[in-house]
């Protein structure tokens, strides 16, 4: 017998049909003799209507009664899935994050899971009663409702399943699992059996949005073993581990992202810690600041800086890049608006410079230009045109051999 | 500078702008000088939506799921008011029924209030905070969420009004108060500026939907004074109190309710305590029973016994009388689903006799026949026809000079 911890997101949630079918899920594994808590998001679209509502008051809404708002969304997906489970004749029970002894410190909206006694938890397990959590949320010292960031629901799954040390964290969704790339663009990407947290990482950095990357940081640092599958189609999904023994693909997949900006700082005068500053402002204003890329000219001395932000981030990074630049005595601000990031993910290809040179030559032989790449422990992205994004991918898929 | 209570019902807070209405009513109190707690119900549609939600799985859902999926209701509307007074530059707090420590006994979906301690709301009014309270709702000793019966958004401001001796507890609503009769069928009817505990308690019994009864009850016990007014329209609106000395008309209004059934067991062999037995059992299975009447036969020494159930719950009532009947040797079971209550509503009425023979000759006059009549302390009630009901009631309202 294990214990297994399954979070279900909004679109396993949307309807009582949709947690029909969930609650099968949850029996099947009850059947089979195995303990399940479950964690649940809010139903898919409540969230966005409680955001709505805050915005006809406010477009900055006080953090405190945000989190009072959007927290009910995942009440009501708890007592309503209880509902179900006790209809199918087991012992079920919700659980606020409060009732379930989440504890959070940090801002709202952004709260940190600080403790999961897990006490109240494991006294239900006991009694053969299913526990059905609210993801999301907890309560902090002063005894008010906290939310984690959107998408937070996958963390309380992982630190419940760290405080209770579950065998296994089942993370269901509306898609089978992680692919290699997404099959919506390049329709040849196939199901992925395993991956490793570090190209997991690597993947949802780049916008591949089936998990929060703090989640998965949460289940490598507490070797939680993570399974992503469908809550609408049957199958095994993608087990995230840190199982290396298994013989596998160096590369596992291309990741590309979107709504990308690229800014830069042309004809900066020769210093040592400019960058540096300019990165360190950056990250003051919140901004996640990407794929840098500096070039010094011998000829005039001086430096071009270049990176990319997402481009909701655009127009306060612009202003703020244009002063900046103003005050360092710097040539001139140029930016592009139309870019994307479009990366190769996979173990160990820092160390592989063909790889590299692999992604020049694909691209360029079809006349995509890179305006920058950069690499990591489980990457290589690059900045190419916007426009060129999908085939890019496709191409990129294929010239690594991942097609299915 | 007072303490004051303001509640808000649905029909108040249906909507964003709805709720602006409420943010000037709450800020006037403020900048009178005045301290003011806020209790909110869910805006209009919200707990029907979410008991609809629960249907959809089961008629008859586990309480405390039930409790712990309709409590949000209030939490959104808390929430949002609170960012709509903080819009305007005041200082504003949600607050739950744990966190504002109403504490529940009993059990779920009809808990009562036990105790209050009210350290939070003061510690908050101190800081010049408003809090705005979820009512309807508050936490047991097993740190679960509890519901009141419905209506109870009432309950909880008057106890909160009692728990901090409020000066007065202002219940707005969608009318302007209570009115001598209903304004939508007897056109004459007239706003009542005040009204006492017992005439207001016997209005709340006899259809008058605009306070719950129990409320009525609470704050009689601890002589809160009640105003009950309208959000959408300025005026004083009416306020409930225990004041004597305001000379006031004997006969304060005209209550009538639709959808009430007639039962009657005829022949039952005289046993003294047989009518007991009916009435006890009636209550065992959570009918109210009322306008009981008994008639002996001396001529076949048996007993004709009828009594009136609301439509609702009709079905078992009905099944139920006639097992009955035939247990205790009845003759017949015969029964009348178009009957209507109608009454006259004021203090000392029981000790004049005068009322009933006024009540009698003036429906009598008009042809409506009389099936039984009933008196207390601050009502006569009749049982009559429900297709003359309206008619009577704009008699009866005419006949005891109430108009306007």
């Amino acid at each position: 017998m294990s214990l297994i911890i399954q979070k279900f997101g909004g679109t396993s949630l949307a309807n009582i049909e949709c947690m029909q079918a969930v609650t099968d899920i949850i029996l099947k594994a009850k059947n089979a003799g195995h303990d399940v808590v479950v964690v649940v998001s809010a139903m898919h679209g409540e969230t966005d209507r409680l955001i709505l509502l805050s915005k006809q008051i406010t477009e900055i809404p006080d953090s405190r009664e945000y989190d009072a708002l959007v927290s009910t969304g995942e009440c009501v997906s708890a007592a309503l899935l209880s509902l179900l489970l006790q209809k199918k004749g087991f012992l079920a029970c919700s659980l606020t994050g409060q009732q379930a002894e989440i504890k959070t410190i940090g801002a709202h909206q952004r709260a940190e899971i600080h403790d999961i006694t897990g006490n109240k938890l494991r006294e239900l397990l006991f009694k053969g009663v299913i526990p059905v959590v609210t993801g999301f949320q907890g309560m902090n010292e002063m005894n008010e409702v906290t939310t984690l960031a959107r998408g937070g629901s996958d963390l309380t799954a992982i630190a419940i399943a760290a405080a209770l040390k579950a065998d296994e964290c089942d993370i269901y969704t509306d898609v089978e699992g992680i692919f290699t790339s997404d099959p919506r663009v390049v329709t040849q990407a196939k199901l992925l059996d395993k991956i490793t947290y570090a190209e997991m990482l690597a993947l949802a950095s780049l916008g591949a949005k089936v998990m929060q990357k703090k989640a998965v940081e949460y289940a490598k640092a507490n070797r939680i073993k993570i399974r992503v599958l469908s809550s609408f189609k049957s199958g095994t999904g993608t087990l995230i581990s840190d199982d290396e023994n298994v013989k596998k693909p160096l590369v596992s997949g291309v990741a590309f992202e979107r709504r990308q900006s690229k800014l830069s700082i042309l004809g900066i005068p020769k210093k040592t810690e400019t960058v540096n500053f300019i990165l360190n402002v950056m990250q003051t204003l919140n901004f996640e600041v990407d794929m840098t890329m500096q070039h010094f000219s011998a000829q005039d001395e001086t430096i071009d800086f270049s990176f990319t932000v997402h481009l909701d981030d655009y127009p306060v990074a612009f202003d703020f890049t244009n002063k900046l630049a103003k005050n360092i005595s710097a040539r001139e601000v140029v930016s592009d608006k139309t870019v994307a990031k479009l990366s190769v993910v996979g173990l160990g290809m820092e160390s592989h410079a063909g790889f590299s040179s692999k992604i020049f030559q694909t691209l360029n032989a079809e006349g995509i230009h890179i305006y920058s790449i950069s690499s990591s422990e489980a990457k290589i992205s690059t900045v190419i045109d916007a426009k060129h994004m999908e085939f890019g991918a496709r191409l990129l898929h294929k010239a690594f051999d991942l097609e299915c």
